[in-house]
């Protein structure tokens, strides 16, 4: 259940901190395993209870002779987001995205429904927000979900710029465990 | 996208309407397609965004030649609960069961993970019940996660009485569209 490496104190590994710089975080670790350490650490300290959606797949064949194997499937695009939980008693929604580009993040991986939803997300009173992972930078932001939206709707142009990014979103502080202290950038702009 | 049936009023449809007797709430539907119909109604209206999460599957192999077509994959318990979604400002997390018994709710479908998930989202702030189906009565309970959390915690008796859910619990009313009006008891419960 646990699935982030513990008994990396010095009191228990005999001094064997790993420093910051050449920890994991700064490894080029994909995004998503990023924020599912993040999320067990999280819930595993009682701070917040926030979980990964699991991958909707579109069940075609079982062969029930073989203990359920499932013979033929395919994968089905999310309609919501990747992520949501609750945290302080408030609801929490989001989807992480990485890029690889160096000016913009584009959007071509977002689709309108998930873009619906993060409106109602807003509307019902939940926290919407991107977290979004510039590669070549190792730098990784939250976004709030509205300025998203905003360039979405407003069509034209398919993506926001990395300046819009650093200037409307909070740049996420890396870690060991967590890997990214995204909870932090919650307190400050929700809280 | 909509998956409810619609213009079932008189006004489009020319006085057709369906006798709530007669109508599918009464005729044995799942709960989950109820469930899920209730959803997509109270979306729709803009109510609330309450969501089932997909069933996890384990995929071992996937032929990318053909489409991603998964050839190999295995169902998954869901170690959270099969529905969150956020009501009012509020967190919601809920688990739903049908049971054929007439005497009681056997245990038995509910994983100690699910035990775990439930306080956790209670600790957190968020709303936790169990909507649970005596489908020889035809009766739909809403019943908070504590009093199950506190029969499963017990140990012993593994299961929770119909006359414990009667009066712990209360009755959704069923309806057309919605199937269950359970929202009205989350009205009534927790607001």
């Amino acid at each position: 259940m646990i699935k982030y490496p513990t008994g990396q104190s010095p009191k228990t590994n005999k001094g064997a901190k790993v420093p910051r710089s050449l920890s994991s975080a700064n490894r080029g670790m994909n995004l998503e395993e990023d924020i599912n350490i993040s999320n067990q650490y999280y819930i595993d300290k009682g701070i917040a209870l926030i979980n990964k959606r699991p991958t909707p797949i579109n069940v075609v064949k079982v062969d029930y002779s073989r203990g359920a194997k499932i013979q033929n499937a395919y994968f089905e695009k999310q309609s919501t987001t990747d992520y949501n939980g609750v945290y302080r008693g408030k609801y929490l929604d989001f989807e992480a995205k990485s890029t690889k580009l160096r000016t913009s993040f584009p959007f071509s991986n977002i689709t309108s429904h998930q873009i619906v939803h993060l409106k109602r997300v807003i509307k019902h009173g939940g926290i919407a927000f991107f977290i979004i992972r510039f590669e070549a930078f190792e730098e990784t932001y939250l976004l709030d979900a509205s300025f998203i939206i905003a360039a979405f709707e407003k069509g034209g142009r398919k993506s926001i710029t990395y300046d819009s990014v650093k200037t409307d979103g909070r740049l996420i502080n890396k870690g060991f465990i967590p890997r990214l202290f995204y909870l932090d950038i919650v307190d400050l702009l929700y809280f």
